[in-house]
């Protein structure tokens, strides 16, 4: 910790404290999980096991076989279902909500199912492989009157939110740059032959698949949203031919603020976040990643302070945020519009990227 | 230091160490300071006060009394000149190089009056206030055959030349993406009837005075060129009307590396680089200001290390590089024609910033 007094002293219990948390007497929320991939095997399933709030009952995959293997070693599970089964309603008393986990271009179908079973929804992110897409899926949300939060697991992420506090309560004066970057290896998880690469299922590969977290992360942190982009994509393997491998963005904020960004699928897996402002200036290293260690460094007139929590399992956090919610009778958030605006930011750096020109946004 | 097996162990005196130093028994290179503002009056003249192979015997500035009253605190003054008088070819027996750091539109007048005298040049960055005077200025001195080295001080800045040894031996891979970040609050140390808002003697703002810090240490370490570039500035301050007070730009590298920056005179004063490679990681906190702790870290497959060396004086290395490259009768570099590369980028980075659009270059 830091030497110079502190502006708002955080002990590590109350850094990485859940301040949305109300426990209720309610019945833990029950979830299907849609698409059962990497991500939904190894990082949603084992999340809810450990989970508070909420618990897996139902498993929809491509076969019935893949949604019993993965139920084999699960208990509790009470259905097991095809896409087709769980679209036409199957073991609907058995779950309330569900978490989908598809390729993005298949996300409409299965939210729409789930709103027409009243069924609240956690839908991962980018919402569609496009805008309209997204925005009738948003929609059918809002017309069956069903919960829709995206799945922004930064939002619940301690670290982040107290970020977004430090700089809420001036720790760091006003904003002025912003810098982000992730980077990881896709291919070393997914061949060629993966959804990420097809644009028509993903909408975009790198930008869209983890330009969104920065992207997201500054606008969760700032709480405002970007007026202009540009972007400029590159690719380099040629599995990453027609589609973006590296990428730099910038995001124009509102009073002059300007963030530059950096994303590739083919680097050394590492984040970092960095926010200067006209008194001090706030970083955070690892943010992006789920389960790893994060150090959060402010340096600014009243304070000068280092945080290196214990890890929280960012996908427990968003799980049990979005169970407690629902439990509570209150919608969860991140909703479907403040995910509509990420879907047309990253359309518009696209466009930039095609154009090699500067793209207003008319949020 | 780090706890894996290091690719290459520099302890902290190697660390540190001149690694371009060749003591000679030849007389201490005399310089004539032409331009007396803060920097060369607080910064150049306390380096070679305390420098190993040069010394300061003429001082130039806009008046006789200026020039005395700087005279006055210093030992071994022979000439104190007005600008007209150096251009006069006065008291050219009392040195033997120039530095040059006045406004940047003055530069090609006070060069070309040494070049025309044989006296080697070190000449302040950017080297002039557009490319035709800086093409000009570069075109004198080889003319005359004199030295001409533009003083990129991080060039001989231990921790720039350590990180550009690690990232060519290896030691996060290939680079994949780079950020940079510098800010200070320029408002504090001039008004705005300085020339650096005077658009004709500056020849930019902020792009141009502090931005050429993380496009040139990139050009540095990399060890290569942009190819294209985008820039957006903001103007909030009256004071930066017509000219740009914070900028983010992106610079395109061959192979797909691209550089993400932001820079802006109206923040806390801090800086910062990353380089993002295909097997780690090398950051350096602090990097661009002249006598403050710098903090260099990298992490990759077989090394992982923090170093924080005793801070050099910045001032003190370029000037006892240049002077002991004289001495021993080598060329100093960095030479106009890598000085002239910044120009075009420069240029290049406003004529984005006017267009909205990507600019390609043609170095």
């Amino acid at each position: 910790m830091g030497s110079k007094s502190s502006l708002m002293e955080f002990d590590l219990d109350s850094f990485s404290a859940r301040d949305w948390e109300r426990p209720t007497d309610a019945d833990a929320v029950r979830f299907a999980m849609v698409g059962l991939g990497w991500w939904t095997r190894e990082h949603a399933i084992p999340a809810v096991e450990n989970a508070d709030y909420c618990a897996t009952t139902v498993l929809v995959s491509s076969s019935t076989e893949k949604a019993e293997e993965v139920a084999a070693d699960l208990e509790g599970i009470e259905g097991t279902l095809t896409y087709d089964e769980y679209a036409d309603g199957a073991a609907t008393d058995a779950y309330d909500a569900v978490y989908v986990c598809t390729p993005n271009g298949l996300h409409r179908d299965h939210v729409e199912a789930a709103a027409a079973r009243d069924k609240a929804i956690l839908c991962e992110k980018p919402l569609e492989a496009t805008v309209e897409d997204a925005q009738a899926l948003v929609d059918a949300c809002r017309e069956a009157d069903v919960p829709l939060m995206v799945a922004y697991r930064l939002q619940t992420e301690p670290v982040a939110r107290r970020a977004r506090e430090l700089i809420r309560d001036g720790a760091i004066g006003d904003v002025v740059s912003i810098l982000g970057h992730m980077s990881d290896t896709i291919l070393d998880a997914a061949d060629e032959t993966s959804w990420r690469f097809d644009p028509d299922l993903a909408g975009g590969t790198t930008l869209n698949d983890i330009g969104i977290y920065p992207l997201n992360t500054i606008r969760f942190i700032l709480e405002e949203d970007p007026q202009a982009v540009y972007a400029r994509t590159e690719s380099e393997q040629p599995a990453y031919e027609g589609t973006d491998e590296h990428a730099a963005f910038q995001l124009e904020f509102p009073d002059g603020k300007l963030a530059s960004c950096t994303v590739t699928h083919s680097a050394t897996v590492t984040s970092s976040l960095r926010f200067v402002g006209t008194e001090g200036e706030l970083s955070i290293e690892g943010l992006f990643f789920p389960n790893t260690q994060k150090v959060l460094r402010v340096s600014g007139t009243d304070i000068e302070s280092e945080y290196q929590p214990e890890p929280v399992d960012q996908m427990r956090e968003e799980f049990d945020y979005f169970a407690n919610r629902l439990q509570r009778g209150l919608d969860p958030e991140p909703d479907g519009e403040h995910g509509m605006v990420d879907m047309r930011v990253i359309r518009a750096l696209y466009e930039s990227a095609e154009r090699g020109q500067r793209v207003k946004l008319d949020l």
